[in-house]
């Protein structure tokens, strides 16, 4: 136990894309791998569940998060691998940490404040309209999936430093009221996430239509790059490096010299056109071999099942005994 | 399936008084043996932490009510008994039922509503003060208690029927979004509930202090007794049968004829000491059986722990099934 312990979830909700590939993926399977951490990371499929009510999507969902993970490098022997509903015993923590959590804590969640304030701009009479239950209390469930592990750190963006307080929060409250079970989780802010820009310019998000798929085979990666936009300069007129999205997205993809040599290039005048057949080889050096492995993973999905199955059990053993103590502390015990 | 499935829940947070098992008890076991009635009973020991916080309090009670209701001549054979907190599915559904309660819905519970306002009328700016998300959210963790055994009857006392009709819509929403799977429960009030009066004539309750303990020895039980109030008329002097609470509370335990006798004999001016013993010796009449058996009980409560054991196999088996197909409707589902 002393080494770090790293948690993260990925939300089962979409399919990755290259901007989830550099901002997320390809960072966090790289920290796994230093030797004073242990990683835990799960698909968080029960979250999945509360914006998309579309059975179809949080089932491909789970499949291609789980698949792009791995064929990226995800190493399930050193990482504790799993699927939040493999995990019953967060489910039961879940609601163990709801009887101690004060409802003006949900009330201040961020998300459920934006919610809010979008029916008052909507002149909605009822301020929790439309607002379902799983949106409101799911950073208690976010808590359980932290303290379930005792994580010690939880890497975020700038907008989940609230959640990781809030775990913080209840689990000192539960170490007060009832027994010091809960390692209380640091809030680790990626301040040097590479957020990749999309196809025009804007953060490659799946809600601004911008994004470049991750595994298309070579050609349609080819296709997708030509739709980076540009500006209308001719072949052999300087370029400069801010003219169009692709030279952040060859940077992402880059060393340093690399980098260097494209701009220079651009400046004496680099078509174009060529500029994105170098971007698509770039991207596609990289890519190639993780996709030959991403296609080989969701051609056999019982084989993503099993690695997730190992991982599940892994995880189990430790939350049950966790969970037997959070149990017995509140009073929850067998007769003897 | 073709019975009539019926379901009933203990919170696991004080000791059975005999307010209980005239009021709760005997009239559930005694419908449990109606033949076409199929029988769920359980202790509601995942609401019992929801107000209490005291460890010993949640288990010792879960001890009592456990044995109170075996000794009372609850079947295992005949009615599913169980414990909630060993039926982990039911939490797993609580969460996927989340995800599809309307915030909107919590709001209006009674036990919330009442909450908000003992804060409004104490001044408080923050209409939450106190409020934990246990208290809030727990009309869903009833619905999945509910909903997780397909029970067709839940009989409450009018206070409570709000709960049911929750469960109702929340079945209703589910089933409309996703997949008909669950059973629409119909609440069955209680009107002939036979609500036993105390010492002092008001309702017998714990919070009342006014309650005669459920199964303390014969000459306890007599001291208890000899504590009802009566007034000062002597012996000889004609009695009204509303010139005590002794009366009710003989009238619970005995026969129309038994009970006509009694009136009679007061009227005949019985002695107020008299009557006391010949209630003691009615009510140790009904309880000395049951209350060896619960002295059996508790001395071996191993013994109870086995029988919460197979009960728990016997939910379990049930609510796998159901909970798979649930999980499935929403798209929680194995890579295969």
């Amino acid at each position: 136990m002393s080494k770090k312990r790293v948690l993260t979830g990925v939300t089962t909700t979409g399919i990755p894309h290259l901007g989830n590939y550099v901002g997320a993926i390809r960072p966090a399977i790289a920290a796994s791998k230093a030797p004073a951490t242990e990683s835990f990371l799960f698909l968080a499929d029960y979250h999945g569940i509360i914006k998309c009510h579309d059975p179809a999507m949080i089932h491909e969902s789970t499949q291609a998060v789980a698949a792009t993970w791995l064929a990226c490098g995800l190493d399930p022997e050193r990482t504790t691998f799993y699927r939040q509903s493999d995990i019953p015993e967060i489910m039961e923590l879940n609601w163990i940490l709801t009887c101690i959590t004060a409802k003006g804590l949900m009330n201040r969640a961020h998300a459920y404040k934006a919610a809010v304030q979008d029916n008052l701009d909507k002149g909605q009479e009822d301020q929790d309209h439309g607002v379902e239950m799983g949106l409101y209390s799911y950073p208690i469930l976010m808590t359980a999936d932290i303290l379930m592990f005792q994580a010690n750190e939880v890497p975020v963006g700038r907008d989940q430093i609230q959640h990781v307080e809030m775990a913080r929060d209840i689990a000192g409250r539960f170490n007060h009221r009832f027994q010091e079970l809960f390692t209380l989780p640091e809030v680790k802010i990626d301040e040097n996430v590479e957020l990749l820009v999309g196809l025009d310019g804007r953060k490659m998000s799946k809600s601004y239509g911008n994004t470049i798929p991750l595994f298309e085979g070579e050609k349609k990666l080819q296709k997708s790059v030509n739709k980076i936009v540009t500006n209308l300069k001719e072949p052999g007129e300087p370029k400069g490096t801010d003219e169009s999205p692709l030279f952040e997205i060859y940077k992402a993809f880059s060393t340093p010299q690399e980098t260097a040599a494209f701009a220079q290039a651009l400046a004496e005048g680099l078509a174009w056109g060529e500029a994105k057949k170098m971007l698509g080889a770039k991207i596609n050096a990289e890519l190639a071999e993780p996709r030959e492995r991403f296609n080989e993973l969701t051609a056999n999905p019982a084989q993503i099942e099993a690695i997730l199955q190992a991982g599940a059990q892994k995880a189990r053993q430790e939350a049950r005994l966790l969970l037997d103590a959070v149990r017995d502390a509140v009073g929850v015990r067998a007769l003897k």
